[in-house]
Parts: structure tokens; C-alpha cells; sequence
């Protein structure tokens, strides 16, 4: 039988593909290649032909990568059980590229979806599907372009033996550490997807709070690209060692060749954002578990967004008088890393207890102690860090929240000076650490015993009757306050 | 026909009620009586008979409520247009009352759910009911137990010609202030209990900008409660006199008969939550407005009741040394009201954006003044500073933005200073002031022109070519930042 595999370049192997991936945007085009790469060959299929064909004669030639252009030959040209990964844009085009599967898969072949879908429909989706037979993988991917190509770091979901015929090819492809590949079995049903939407809310809290330390750092010390580059590049030698602050200290060393300039300087600061972090601000608020840091990143990003707003506001709005910097520059300087670093873990306690009730509320069998270990590598919120969090959960599964770790509370201990330094410095300045600030009340806040909320708890019993409970006996109190 | 109505206690009319209500908790029962108070006689129906047979024996003794023990007895007491009003336990039961009621009623009836339904149930039931031919209004009741005896503020939404029929018994029951009743036509469909949302969201805003007040005063200058009962009987003299800030003072009062104690005391600083603060915030996010002020009082509430983590937490982590208070006492008490009434302009900014986005993306038509007014007597956030938001709209009713209005910003800019006195003070002692700091944030955010966030674009290019803007050409720009 001529397959149009035929069609391919030169083949690397006569294998028939037992996985395919639909979608060829730069994420899937990546991410078959990564698979032919290691050895598998793959199927690939792309709605707009054209693109599938491109890839075949360009970046796939030689490669064991098959090109077929309708659905019924992509999945004709593979074996059973087949293993396909959709990568689309999330929401409807991936039940439309689901509708239009269901009809030719046979009984055991699994559909992984690999894009960023909501958990929620991913649960819905998991009971369509293996209703009919047929195996659902919910699966995060993490590390952008460059880690879909030499090694992203995978959340997979679904049902464990759809994961186990998997595991051999996503801990070839999956990015490696030095204890192991950055892939694990997340859970059932969504859980792979609900990790990867918490994975973004926690990369939002990394890359908000770096902002703010660069923002501190230029307004308060007027520093320049170059001066700032060094600084990053120092950090990134440190504690704060990982990807985001490396591609920072990068960033600061890109000049405009037109202009000259640093290039970041010329970028506007509108930063758009794609579902994942507003998902998770609002599912936290269903599962009761506050992530302030994560929260004002989320925000932060939205209202960079109202730029023509905000610039009217700043011919109107005021602000403090600022004098010059005239504290010591180092130690302001070591004040604003301390305050990231401390916020750091601030922003990952509350991740982790916002996976940690997730696992519990919807049955996932999270382990914490995993999710930190893939994330060392291949994701954008990759850390050296993350490793702590491994053996933080290592050494108490049950830990209730980060924080009072040893090791972490001991690292804030020994750095809150600095960083209460850093959040009045910004309240004094006029400049909005919001991201740090909110992680600072958090740590405040969960290391208080007596809250004021007792007063809360007065006004809602004196205008709703709302009842209460007190600290010197048991029961249920309600007072007539007016009379 | 000998009707149930015979069976209440004497009776002030015989006028055959138009209006009825089904619920006769607290809410209902009190509002019920201040229909009837008003006079207007009204049927009356409760699940359980023995409480509507209290009801009619006691409280509504000599008045024209009549009291009725079933459903279809309850429908047939009234004349038609019936206007019923549910007041149940947002969710399941309203659908269960409103699917007993379908079947009895006829052409042009209305239902109005007086609960805290979330609006988007509101808007589904809307199109369901009106389907059949009677209307529905999702009204919202503010102003707890007294308000709806004594008059609350009311927030009805549905077809214009049901708001038309209800309002002589509207404009009568409602709040009465210096200008008008407290009640207007919100909007058609959800619009009503979507206002109602934003008003509870900005009740868990006002109260936890009181609670941190409160904290800051006892925790800095370690007032009891005597002192600060005068604090906020002074404040309630200024511009921060509210409802609120009344009962503060009044709460600050009362003795424990028991131990002898200020009662507020001893109450449990675990504060509960009904749904509406988590809506707003949630739906926020979906309009991509920022109201990071509420957010933080619905998420201090959340954590307020981890009270078993707290208190294992304040054993382990440490906070900074706090030496006793050294400056001015006046001059911090100040500073702290200044820094409450700064934020809650902030936090009120935020509301009203939140409601014109609304307006806005869901065609609710709000008049925000108007929205302001009716706020201004009857609920729970009643205060003198509504009518500065009020004239505010009716200055510029396309105001985008609260802070911008000369009145407001004139306000902060004359309080500033110490408004960020009391953030770097609450900062530096580790007392979590969350939502006066988030205010603060906002506040500095919206008033700036650059923020960081050109670095997070760069970033989001760097690792996903999510693209970039430039601020100094137009187009959608791509920088390969490794190479």
C-alpha cells in the first residue's frame, strides 16, 4: 500500500507511526519534531495543507516524519492502539478536531490533547470519549517553542494505561534532569490540564514579580540596561538561579538596530495574557484558597492593558514627592532580591496549597513533591529552587503549606528585613509592587493567629444576624447589637 | 369565598392583595411587614406552615398580610397582575419555587427573586419564564434585617412595564433619602442582581478596609476598645460617616455581660463568606476589570478561616521586630483614617468600572449616578460619600474612572502622605494591611504611564513568541532574542 509517507522527504525508518499529531503552528510542528528526533516516527496532519508540506520538505526532511493531508489517511497511516496529539488552539477547535477523529479511531486509541484547555473541559471530555472506547489524555505542555523542540517538561492526564503506553515516548522527549525526565503521571481526568493552568498562574506570580524588581531597581536607582543586566546575571548565579531571570538578564543585552537603544526599552508595556492565569485566580476562589501574589499578577497584567487610560491618569493623578536615592545602592539593591526571593516562595506556597485542595476536591492524587521535581526542568518556571520544594514535600508529603518548611521559613527569616525594606520603599516612592506587596500581607497574614476579622464577624452579626463564634467557649452566638 | 386571609388577626383592609411573598425567613418576613406597613395588603407563604402561622399571629397581627398554606392558595389570594416576590436560598430553591409557581400562574404575573441569586442564573430564568408569558424580576435587597423592615435600598432588574407595576409599592418601601427613594430601574435581565453582586463586593471591600484600620490602631498603639470607640464615633463625624463606620463605633461599646469584656473581644476572627464577594471577583476577571481591593477582602476572609493554620503558623514563622510606638499618636490615627477613606475611593474606582464594563458587555444600560443614589440610604454601604459619587456620574457620566474626577483626586492628593505612612508602617511592623496596600498598588499603577510590563512582553517573546508592541513605530513586532 502506498501510504503518503511515501510523500516524505527521505525516511529515516519503514516503522508505521503509532503516533500522529495534528496541529502544525510552531508549538506541534516543534513537538513532532522533538518525537521524530528521538527515534518515533510520527504522523503529522495540519488543516491548511500547505503548512503540513512545508514542514515535510523543510525542517522534517529525513526525518521519520509522515505528512497526510485528510483525516481518514492520518489515521489509516498509523497502528493500534493509536496515540494522537492534538495541538490546537483550546476551546471549540479542539472538539471540532475531536468530532472529527471519533468517527475513525478504534477501540484503545487515545487523544491527547497537548494545548492549554480548561480542566473543566477536559473532565467533560474524558467522559465523552472513553465512552466510546477510546482513551483521553489531558496533557500540559510547558517550555515554549525551544522546549517543545529539545525538551519540554509534560503534564499528562487521563487513564493510567493510556499514560503507560505513552511513557515511552514522552520520557524520551520530555526534558532531562538530574533526577530524571521532567514527565510524571499527573492524575485522572483533567488533571494533567488543571497542574499545567496552576503551572501558568505560578509563571504569571514569577514573571510579575521580576518586573517589579526591575522596576524598583530603575526607579529608584535610575539604573540603565547594561547596569541591570549585570545585576540579573549576578542574581541568576544565586538562589534565583532559572530560566526567567536568565532570559532577563538576556533581555537587558538586546539593542534596537535602528535605534541603538536597548530594545526592551522600546517595547510597550501592555502584556497580554491567555486564559490560563485568570483561570486560575478564579478556581481558587471556588476551591478557597487565596493566592494574592498570583491574583495581582493576573490583575497587573489586565490593567497594563488599559494604556491610553492609564496615561490620561498621569497628567491627573499625583504623586509622592521623590527625592533622590540617597540610602546605600548595594543595599537597596540586595533589598530588592531578597523581596523576590522571598515573594518567590510566597507565590509557590500558595500554588502548591492551591494543588494541594485541588487534589483533594476533585480526587487527583496530586504528589506535590513529583510536580515540583518535572518542573526543574523544561518549563518556563524552571529553578533551581523548585528542587527545595521537591524536598520540602519529600520530606513531609502532608506539609500544609511551604512556609513553614523549615528551610523556607528560615530563608525568609533571615531575608524579611529586606524585603519590608523594599515594599515601603515602593509605598513610599509611589511605585506599584503590587505582586510583592500582596505576597508580603500573605506572609503577615498566615503567620497571624489573631486577624481583625473578629470585627467582621461583629458588623455581619449586628446588620445580617449572621451569627459568630468565640475564642472562650463553643457554640454559635448571635447579640442584639442595636436596641 | 372564604379566603385564608379571615385567619389573620384582625385586618386593616379588604382589599384583595396584588402582591405576595413566598419565604418567610427573617429577610422575608421583615420586608413582607413593610409592605404591609406601607399599606399594602399582602399574601404571604412559607414551606414550613407553623412559622407563617407565627408570623400572622404575632408580628402581623392587625395588619393586611395574609397568611396562606398552599401554593395554589397563595396564587388564588391575589389579584392580577400577581407580583411575587421569592425570598429563598439563592440556587436549587428558587428554581424549585419558581417551577411550583409556573403552573398556577397567568399572563403578565411577575416573579421577582428578592434573593442574592447570581446573575447569570437570573438571566437564564429570565428568558425561561418569559417564555411562558409572565415576567421576571431579579431584584436585589440590601441593608440586612432592619433595612428590609424599615426601608433597604433596592436594585429591581427585568421588563421595563413589571418595573413600572411594583414601583408605587417600590418607591414606598424603599430607603427614603434627600433625594428621592432608593430604588430606581436598574436594567433588563440580570442587571439588577448584578448590581447587587458589585454592591456586596464593595460591602467586603468597605468592612475589610475597617478591619485593617482597626488592626493597625490596636496593633501600633495598642488601643482597647473605649478608645477606639471614639476613634470611629470621630471619624463617623467626617467624611468617612457611613453605616458602617456607625456601627463600628456602636460595636466597640458593647460589653460581654458574662466576662465583662469588650464582646468584640471575644469573638473569633473567622470571618464567612455567602458567595457574592467570590461572583464579583470572579466575574472581574472575566471583564477584565482589576478590582484588587476587593479582591483582598474577599481572599482575607478566605484565609481568616484557616484559623487552626494560622495559629500553628504564628508558632513557627517569625515576624519583625516591632519596638514600641515612638511617634505621634494623633498623627498616626490620622494617617490611618486617611489611608481608609484613600482606599475606599480606590475600592469604589473599582466597583463603578466594574459596573460600566458591565453595562457595557452585557447591555444593562446602568446609570451609574443613579446607582450611587439609590445607594446612598437603606443598605449596608449607606455613606455621605455616595453623593460625592453621585455627582461625580452626574458631572460626567462617561467618567471612565473614579480616581480621575477632580473631587476624588483633589481628596487623595491632599492625603496621600499619610496614606502611604500607614502602608510602609503596616509593612515594617508585619501587620498584613492587604487591601489598604492593594489600594495603594492601584492607585500607583493607574497613575503611571510606563509600567514594568515591557519587560514581560519581552519575556513572552523571548520564550513564546507571543509578539511585542513598540512605543515608538506601530505594527506587531517578533525579535529571535537567541540565537
Amino acid at each position: 500500500m502506498e501510504t503518503s509517507a511515501l510523500q516524505s522527504g527521505a525516511q529515516a525508518t519503514h516503522e508505521k507511526p503509532s503516533i500522529g499529531l495534528i496541529g502544525l503552528a510552531v508549538m506541534g510542528e516543534n513537538l513532532a519534531l522533538n518525537i521524530a528526533n528521538h527515534g518515533f516516527p510520527i504522523s503529522v496532519y495540519n488543516r491548511t495543507a500547505a503548512k503540513t508540506q512545508e514542514l515535510a520538505e523543510g525542517r522534517a526532511r529525513g526525518k521519520a516524519l509522515y505528512p497526510t493531508f485528510t483525516m481518514e489517511e492520518f489515521v489509516a497511516s498509523m497502528e493500534r492502539p493509536r496515540k494522537i496529539i492534538i495541538l490546537v488552539k483550546a476551546g471549540a477547535p479542539v472538539d471540532a478536531v475531536i468530532d472529527q477523529l471519533k468517527p475513525l479511531l478504534e477501540k484503545d486509541d487515545v487523544i491527547i490533547d497537548g494545548g492549554n484547555s480548561l480542566f473543566t473541559d477536559t473532565e467533560k471530555r474524558s467522559g465523552e470519549i472513553e465512552a466510546l472506547g477510546l482513551r483521553f489524555v489531558g496533557m500540559g505542555v510547558s517550555g515554549g517553542e525551544e522546549g517543545a523542540l529539545k525538551g519540554p517538561s509534560l503534564m499528562p492526564g487521563g487513564p493510567k494505561t493510556a499514560y503507560d503506553d505513552l511513557a515511552p515516548i514522552l520520557t524520551q522527549i520530555a526534558a532531562q534532569v538530574d533526577d530524571g525526565p521532567c514527565v510524571t503521571y499527573i492524575g485522572p481526568r483533567g488533571a494533567g490540564h488543571y497542574v499545567k493552568m496552576v503551572h501558568n498562574g505560578i509563571e504569571y506570580g514569577d514573571m510579575q514579580l521580576i518586573a517589579e524588581a526591575y522596576d524598583l531597581l530603575r526607579q529608584t536607582l535610575g539604573l540603565g540596561a547594561a547596569e541591570l543586566h549585570d545585576i540579573f546575571a549576578e542574581w541568576n548565579a544565586g538562589e534565583l538561579k532559572s530560566f526567567l531571570i536568565e532570559i532577563t538578564a538576556d533581555i537587558f543585552t538586546k539593542i534596537d538596530p535602528e535605534t541603538g537603544k536597548p530594545l526592551v526599552d522600546l517595547i510597550l508595556d501592555k502584556a497580554g495574557q491567555k486564559g490560563t492565569g485568570k483561570w486560575t485566580s478564579q478556581n481558587a476562589y471556588d476551591l478557597g484558597i487565596p493566592i494574592p501574589t498570583i491574583n495581582a499578577a493576573v490583575e497587573s497584567r489586565i490593567l497594563s492593558a488599559y494604556k491610553s487610560e492609564r496615561v490620561a491618569a498621569s497628567k491627573i493623578l499625583s504623586g509622592p514627592e521623590r527625592p533622590p536615592f540617597t540610602g546605600e545602592k548595594k543595599q537597596f539593591i540586595d533589598a530588592v532580591r531578597d523581596a523576590l526571593y522571598c515573594a518567590k516562595i510566597c507565590s509557590y506556597a500558595q500554588g502548591m496549597a492551591l494543588l494541594k485542595a485541588a487534589s483533594h476536591e476533585y480526587d487527583y492524587h496530586l504528589n506535590l513533591s513529583e510536580l515540583a521535581r518535572i518542573w526543574k526542568g523544561g518549563c518556563i518556571i524552571r529553578a533551581i529552587f523548585l528542587d527545595k520544594i521537591k524536598n520540602a514535600f519529600l520530606r513531609d508529603p502532608a506539609l500544609t503549606n511551604l512556609l513553614i518548611d523549615s528551610e523556607f521559613s528560615g530563608d525568609i527569616q533571615a531575608r524579611q528585613a529586606n524585603w519590608r525594606y523594599a515594599v515601603q520603599t515602593a509605598a513610599q516612592l509611589g511605585i506599584p509592587a503590587y505582586a510583592t506587596g500582596a505576597s508580603l500581607a500573605y506572609y503577615d497574614a498566615y503567620r497571624t493567629a489573631q486577624l481583625p476579622l473578629n470585627l467582621t464577624q461583629a458588623q455581619r452579626d449586628y446588620f445580617g444576624a449572621h451569627t459568630y463564634e468565640r475564642i472562650d467557649k463553643e457554640g454559635v452566638f448571635h447579640t442584639e447589637w442595636f436596641s
